[in-house]
């Protein structure tokens, strides 16, 4: 199968169990249940469900009963957006073609979209009806594995780190804890995670975190070329707008990113290279985000 | 032992507790890590953690173990106030005498601060630092148990409720709905933790249920009665602000909404009956929640 059907195929699944999280809603008021899934259903890539279930199946294991661990994925990178697109933060009025959540149900109802789907992403890796066939122990693995790469050393540390320096000189250093905090960790645990749904080995673990680690700061390296040079119609936000942001772009110029950007492919596809045949999958999105235009 | 000195003594127990946690965020931010733990240690009651050692020792139970998952239900909490009280949603400047988190770090901060919190309250219910002694099946059930209570059909349900009701008419059975999801389902989930993590039975649960669903609901309307008649000087944020707001008193009056708080005390209090006298502290909580004026 070819990668772009494959990601079409899997972003189906994602869909579908999401909408099977979000039916689980039973008292949500109306407003909360459609704000946060006005956002979850926005025609996002689903890329980090994605690259879980690809780690899974990479490692020979069907992944039906994982899915709506990996769907929560989604959900904390959903709110994750909802909140970096408020006023007071990066003030985004247009996200993947259409009004930021706040645009569309104003700002309070945003940060309580945001709040929800963060909550709710824990209540499913817990929930009786989503964890039946899956055992304690790897439930408490990956609720650690999600929150510690979501958290205050993790994904909000690095959000915190962009907001501080927007508008400063800022270093290598700092870009670099900004890159591979904000974005990189969210996308290694990803992996992580559905390596260790797959009962991935502590070596094989330290691999498939190597390739974690490359494809999510390639991902960044990526977003500030396409923020550089993107097409915005493509990309569905306004672009040339991290002028005043730490990016690998303003940092290393456009070319050095481009090239820093292949070398992480290469360290990627390298990573994985133990698992053979089955990780060509892991392969092709290595190269997908390499290429990415939107 | 009295009350106030068993307060006293387990609120100085939960604050050592959360600062081990604190002391665990090893690569946060500084100005992120000084935001989360200025709402944390700025002088509340530290009830919910507290409800849920009473609920454990009432059952025998040493608590040393579980202290860490208790406190998470603090963290919670502060997070929810620090996104309360910010501009667009209630926008709140004094809080426990002091400037809210907002305006003392900023919205996006404040923002980010409660994400934080939010999160790794989760990372500490999973992390193998703090469940070691645990069993993977307790906090599979505690997980659930706190993101039930605090996510779209719980606090965060309720605080929605409340945004979309201020300046509105509203009815009483909105009103219910508010308050037994914005204020309640966390203290009911304390209570509940409590006795989860000491190993109560189905039955015994539900006896702590109806406790903590009394106590939690009494809760709030005192609250109402405070906003309405306390010091301003003792509760330590602005008050009579709730005039806008769907409150007990607003519906029912301060002579009713007094009544139903001394029944919701009496109910709290028949619920824990069969504790016998390992149930007087739970019992010395229910009457101080209903004489507070803080």
């Amino acid at each position: 199968m070819d990668l772009s059907s494959y990601l079409h195929d899997k972003k189906i699944i994602v869909e579908k169990a999401l909408r099977e999280i979000c039916a689980s809603f039973v008292s949500t008021p109306g407003i909360l249940r459609d704000a946060m899934e006005y956002m979850l259903f926005s025609n996002g890539k689903k890329i980090r469900p994605i690259l879980a279930i690809a780690a899974c199946e990479a490692k020979g294991r069907n992944t039906d009963d994982f899915l709506p661990y990996f769907c929560t994925l989604e959900m904390i990178h959903t709110y994750s957006l909802i909140h970096d697109d408020l006023p007071c933060v990066d003030n985004d009025d247009m996200r993947r073609g259409r009004p930021t959540c706040h645009k569309a149900f104003g700002e309070a109802i945003a940060i309580m979209a945001g709040d929800g789907l963060l909550t709710e992403a824990f209540r499913v890796l817990a929930d009786p009806r989503f964890s039946e066939r899956i055992s304690p122990k790897i439930s408490r693995q990956i609720v650690f594995e999600i929150a510690y790469a979501a958290g205050a050393e993790g994904m909000v540390g690095g959000q915190v780190m962009d907001i501080i320096y927007e508008n400063k000189e800022g270093t290598k250093n700092i870009l670099h804890y900004i890159h591979s905090h904000k974005t990189a960790s969210m996308l290694r645990a990803a992996v992580r995670v559905g390596a260790l749904a797959a009962g991935a080995k502590a070596r094989e673990l330290k691999h498939f975190t190597r390739y974690g680690d490359a494809i999510g700061l390639g991902f960044q390296v990526m977003d500030d070329i396409l923020d550089a040079e993107g097409d915005e119609e493509l990309v569905g936000k306004k672009l040339q707008k991290d002028a005043n942001k730490q990016t690998y772009v303003k940092h290393y110029g456009i070319l050095a990113s481009k090239l820093k950007l292949e070398q992480l492919v290469d360290e990627a596809v390298k990573s994985i290279a133990f698992l053979g045949e089955n990780g060509r999958i892991l392969e092709d999105i290595a190269h997908f985000i390499g290429n990415r235009v939107s």
